[in-house]
């Protein structure tokens, strides 16, 4: 058995245990991460990169945003289309100013990844069995297995930074917590292509066809979904089909400036709405997707993480630098009522933008729903206090500070 | 057999169809209004009575507004309250001067009732058998009888003013109607007493026991609801039970403000929101509750059926003034444009304000939705927009113009 010490334990090298590693080593607190897999599969994984102000900010502080200023897009508004019509929300002047910055999630990871190695900070890849233990008491621990030895990682607070499947939300007894859930009837079916995008801002299509939307993640590189029952199977979907529905599907004029390519990736995505309350559980955080999930309308996902990791920040500074461990317990609240508010925008914005016209919502008659989310996005569109509502939301609601 | 003939055959002597009948007067349009019960019966429906802007204007363009003017009393605000912590929504200041008028809905009927007799207006109390004939040729009528004797209105069109369970929907074929519809898993029990109000402002009330609203008629009649199961039985509610529930419902102040009494009507409403699509069928015109019912939450039912109103006096105008009868076919988009808003801001408003706490909605794991509405009601208080949102829709959209 090897034992190691250090202040802050952290599960999961994702963007969030990264991040979080990055901020705390910058005011002098000590981190380990355990990634179950290697860094090369981490950067695998494609995600949007949508970055509100406020995440912006962290990485800034963490002293990891020169390639992210560099190579991010300024994104000052985006477009939403109904059946072809569009109207554009103009962030920067709905709100007084704020953006959101267009830059890969991938991209942020490798950033922050790099400024981890570069630092002599310890992350350990390829950790498995990893156990958080006596996470109630003062001194909890996680055990893991690296490189076939037996690890035992002491330590005063544990981050779980390790997403949905990870076993950190497992840790807190299923009777202590509660599990809040929606699962969509239906998906999105991404493809990425290195092909330029349609337009230099994002377009959200609300279409009789289903949603569509037209991203991005440079000025050479593409990603387009579309809205598909959850029957389908991305085997049915040619990229020829793909590209001929998603066509149908956007406003007249992106669909003439449309370029076209070969696929480097298609993929369903079921779409959910998921929290777990408390995140706490004694010494032990739950951040981000080890908490709560969003579907991806409005790209909350990641910005909810930085929200949690923004408050963990503070609470370990305090606990740290000024001996309060009392503080620990506004964890949880703090965390939640941000994190509700970004569930509660992913989930408007889905509801509002696909096509629910042939699904039943059992609580109504057939259609109503459809019928009413109609009349919300018509209301929200063509009310000027409407569209500041959905552009303070979408460049991120400020974060809290600490209550004492 | 009897022959009249008018030019708007109006059914139902309700509020509606008493004040299209003094606005089509007005501009010398013939009307000849069908009641199935008496004017006293009429009478004798309680209901609430906030006027919109619109709605209040409409009454003054009728000529009718006189004892409105004098008794009604404006409202600038009024208060949402959360677990006794309460928010004050200033309808004026956020809406940049609007306000509602507070005005029993008996009063403004009796008030329309009495100009209608007064200027010889034709209405027809206790018609029975009251069957539209022909309404998609030119030459509509309305058969009917009338004490004992058969009866036949021929006339230019026909404005069904009758209510939820009146004849004018079903003279649409079910095949040719879409009818949208949500019953909510809750009713409104409701106790009217000559007691002076807690408050000079309404107070919506979203509490932990439930739903309670604290409304008022008068300076000395008060009008209180409290959310119950749908199991409730009225006979089940004593008024002290009424007034203790009441009391813990509401903020401390207004708790310790209340007066209590003994009731002078004491009933429970189901709630219900209800769309019929389309509201024009040939000559026929749906108005009101004939094509839509709002829950109580908010106080859309009655303007609703006024902005239906409006819509057809100006279609009304045109046809007679201008002889230009293509314009009947803007009617029911018109009008159900701006009814979906009422209805989306009604269920909205309901949704976030009463338990669903231990309610499922069987879309989503149980207990989500009724996380989601307090997160909403959260942002929706807590934010100057959010405010602005609720502010502008409880004073009432602006009504729309006809296309061309």
């Amino acid at each position: 058995m090897n034992i190691l010490k250090t202040q802050v334990a952290i599960i999961g090298a994702g963007p969030s245990g990264l991040l979080l590693g990055q901020l705390l080593a910058k005011q002098g607190i000590e981190t380990v991460i355990l990634e179950r897999v290697t860094g090369d599969y981490v950067l695998g994984r494609i995600r949007a990169g949508i970055l509100e102000q406020g995440f912006v900010d962290l990485v800034r502080e963490a002293g990891v945003a020169e390639r992210m200023d560099r190579e991010g897009e300024v994104h000052e508004g985006f477009e939403i289309a109904v059946n072809g019509q569009t109207t554009h929300i103009d962030l920067k002047g709905l709100t007084g100013g704020k953006v959101v910055v267009c830059y890969g999630q991938v991209e942020i990871t490798k950033d922050l990844m790099d400024a981890r190695a570069a630092a002599g900070l310890t992350t350990y890849y390829e950790a498995t069995k990893v156990q958080p233990h006596h996470v109630k008491s003062e001194q909890p621990s996680i055990s893991f297995e690296y490189q076939g030895e037996q690890y035992e990682l002491q330590c005063d607070y544990i981050a779980g930074c390790d997403g949905f499947h990870g076993v950190s939300r497992q840790t807190i007894p299923a009777e202590l917590r509660t599990e809040y859930e929606r699962v969509y009837p239906f998906g999105w079916l991404g493809l990425l292509s290195d092909t330029p995008p349609v337009s230099e801002e994002l377009i959200y299509c609300k279409h009789d066809r289903g949603f569509a939307l037209a991203s991005r993640r440079s000025a050479t590189r593409s990603r387009y979904y579309l809205q598909v029952p959850l029957t389908d199977k991305v085997e049915d979907w040619t990229d020829a089909a793909f590209w001929e529905e998603l066509k149908q599907r956007l406003p007249p004029q992106a669909a003439a400036a449309l370029v076209t390519g070969t696929s480097l990736e298609k993929s369903i995505a079921p779409l959910r709405s998921f929290v777990c309350e408390p995140m706490q559980y004694g010494r032990l955080f739950l951040v981000g997707d080890a908490a709560h999930i969003v579907p991806p309308t409005g790209a909350k996902g990641l910005n909810s993480a930085a929200s949690d990791v923004a408050t963990l920040y503070k609470i370990m500074q305090r606990v740290y630098q000024q001996g309060d461990q009392e503080c620990i317990s506004q964890y949880s609240p703090i965390a939640l009522r941000r994190v509700w508010h970004a569930e509660r925008f992913s989930w408007w914005l889905s509801n509002m933008l696909h096509n629910y016209r042939d699904m039943d919502l059992s609580d109504m008659k057939s259609g109503t729903f459809s019928r009413f989310m109609d009349s919300e996005l018509d209301y929200y569109l063509s009310s000027d206090l409407g569209r500041r509502v959905i552009a303070e939301q979408y460049v991120g609601l400020p974060y809290e500070e600490l209550a004492y």
